[in-house]
């Protein structure tokens, strides 16, 4: 019998990390869905079976203080460098199997089939404990402990136990006060690279397998309240209304109109509410939430002075008061230009036309770019579809991206260019 | 001391009128505000209270067996016939005082003003149980009692405590067994008036003081369900989106617009809620309620029409899915165009330009007007406002409003030409 083909070889491994992630989505919280939150019981029983996994590929494992399950495959060079391969297994509730474990397994895959391969650098696999934020209200805890940003503040978060972070670590078996020592990446890392589903239809629309990010969109959120005047919908004339929810249907109308006009931008008006809410009263009151992001700040502060603007137009209109909170802002990210470009080419070897997209979710590699050159690869999601049981990926797809990941590996020297930029 | 003049002691009659308005709303079920539901403990206490003032006036009174308060000037004549003056004292949770009782004081009022003043009917004094259907859910219930129209299904309606209109009814020491026999009008009832504010701002608007109903509109209430596809709010491009939000609200800017354009139609969207609701999720699903509202039917159904047919317009921009389910319909209800225009000319002979008006709500006088010439004068609301602490009407428009029944009295002849129409 003869050694498998190289793309055989892909292929199997491929279907190991599909049949892994579906392995490891059985882990849970909840029986009968895949959910498990960040240092829940479901997240040991998922370190254990991942571990097995690392170890029989002959890594080294641990894990560090804020419970991201670490995995280091050495280079014989003395005083090699160190390229991180990265994602996260907590999950949203009742989740898919691929957001996050993908990543984590294709990085693993990409070591088995490396083999014995020789390499220039350390490869260090993370598995980060804390990305979808579900028990603590909070995103990205694991990857701000890993780059040095967590803070007293995040310890003291409590979940809805009312447990703060700091406890949920040491009933964890972990100790919070060494999160310094144990969390942070290694000092010479040299380069992060994030395998990751795209979670939208963006590639499936186009027909493509793999893209490499270039940015992850900036994201404000503000809430708008209408302020008009509630009336009896059946004494009062329209022309003596002040209907709050008439105003914020015209601005409504006007985000879509603007976002689907403008490059990249994209704009939500994702809850309304109307007070009082009776079926025969002309709504008085109206909350409305508008979440707006572009993968440029400047842009997106742009867009949303003028889709205020056009809230106070809409409620002028009608005598409507118009007051708009920002609740929260979050600044746009680029990924590493060398980096992704890198990425790029090791698709291209590979006959993938990975072209670059912007993420319009947020992820991990936004916490590790402000500390080491970052990237990310994403995979055409079916049907746009995540977190949601039905997630899936095209088994091809999931080659391509082994191979692209392959590819980068192999090509890849450490300081290729980056550094110098930090 | 000479007597006072005309104008004078109309003038003092008003101010009686708006004094025993306030302490009617004195008498509540709950302290603090003015809250009087059907057969409630307060509503014994209001009777009690306007009892004595109708006996003051020289009128017989009774309780008839669905708890409406009656009271009867006797005419001299033999086989004289009846002219009824109506309204109704129960009132919404946490009332204003006009709302009801104001028609009651002020027929109480011309009554006492025409003392000894020969007429050729009588006149039945109504003071209405039950206008709001606050208690059982449902209005009409004592004026469907006087027009013979109260049915087993009504009796058997259920109170938020599980008590049933006909044990209600038991229980204020009444009989329902009797309504039958005790609760229709008069059968030689010739014509029916009730006095009520506007509830609206249409008088006030035009500087009015009083206005004629000509026709009580009808309604319909629907909800409509837009169906799109709840998505990502970050990763999914304005051009991929089923925005079941951006559909509807398109559609409420069609409301509102065509309504302000189609003469005396109303079109209220008063409550709407998306689905799953979150700042950033695309809504997938979104219900909004439409109540509509026209004096002619066909009008009315001609606007819903048009606006199903906007839904399912911005839906199909959209790729959302448009259903509509008509909740309720009532139909409008003309009052008797013979007693309207005497009504309008006893006004104009006290000075007033008492125009035809519509009533945008329901009212009694919807009821009353399938078995009796009925119609309706309206008052200017200060500020449209209703169904608050803070309604009120201006004594020199109570004044106008007595003096135009008074008038009416003073001018009407039985069967003056309408009931030929029934």
């Amino acid at each position: 019998m003869s050694h498998p083909s190289a793309a055989e070889a892909i292929a199997a491994r491929a279907a190991t990390i599909i049949t892994r992630c579906r392995e490891l989505a059985r882990i849970t919280d909840v029986p009968g869905e895949t959910t498990r939150h960040f240092l829940s019981p479901a997240t040991r029983d998922a370190h254990t079976l991942i571990t097995g996994w690392m170890r029989q590929a002959g890594l080294q494992t641990r894990v560090d203080d804020v419970g991201n399950l670490r995995a280091t495959r050495l280079s014989a060079l003395s005083n090699a460098h160190t390229f991180v391969l990265f994602s996260h297994i907590d999950t949203v509730t009742n989740a898919g199997a691929f957001d996050g474990p993908l990543g984590v397994l294709l990085g693993l895959a990409a070591i088995e089939q490396l083999g014995a391969t020789p390499l220039p650098f350390h490869i260090e696999l993370i598995a980060f404990s804390e990305e979808e934020g579900m028990r603590f209200g909070f995103p990205f805890l694991s990857s701000l402990a890993a780059t040095g940003k967590l803070t007293t503040d995040h310890l003291a978060r409590t979940d809805s136990d009312g447990i703060s972070v700091a406890e949920a670590i040491t009933s964890f078996g972990l100790d919070p006060a060494r999160i310094p020592t144990t969390c942070p990446l290694a000092p010479n890392t040299f380069a992060a690279v994030e395998v990751h589903i795209e979670q939208g239809p963006v590639l499936e629309k186009s027909d493509s397998a793999l893209a490499v990010v270039s940015a992850i969109v900036g994201q404000s959120r503000l809430e708008l309240t209408f302020q008009g005047q509630a009336n009896h919908a059946g004494t009062t004339p329209m022309s003596l209304r002040s209907d709050a929810l008439a105003a914020a249907a015209q601005w409504i109308v006007d985000v879509e109109h603007y976002a689907a006009n403008y490059t990249q931008l994209v704009a939500t008006v994702g809850r309304i509410t109307t007070l009082p809410g009776a079926i025969n009263i002309v709504p008085g009151t109206v909350h409305a939430t508008l979440d707006v992001r572009h993968p440029k700040d400047e842009s997106r502060h742009a867009a949303i002075a003028h889709l205020l603007a056009k809230a106070e137009a809409a409620g002028a209109l009608r005598g409507v008061q118009v007051h708009a909170v920002v609740q929260s802002e979050q600044h746009a990210v680029p990924m590493d230009r060398n980096l992704t470009h890198h990425l790029h080419q090791a698709a291209a070897r590979a006959g993938y036309d990975a072209e670059p997209i912007f993420s319009g979710a947020g992820h991990d590699a936004m916490i590790l770019a402000a500390a080491v050159p970052t990237t990310m690869l994403f995979l055409r999601t079916p049907g746009g579809l995540s977190h949601h049981p039905d997630e899936n990926v095209r088994p091809e797809d999931v080659e391509a991206a082994l191979t692209t990941v392959l590819n980068l590996l192999l090509h890849l020297h450490p300081h290729p260019g980056t550094n110098q930029q930090r």
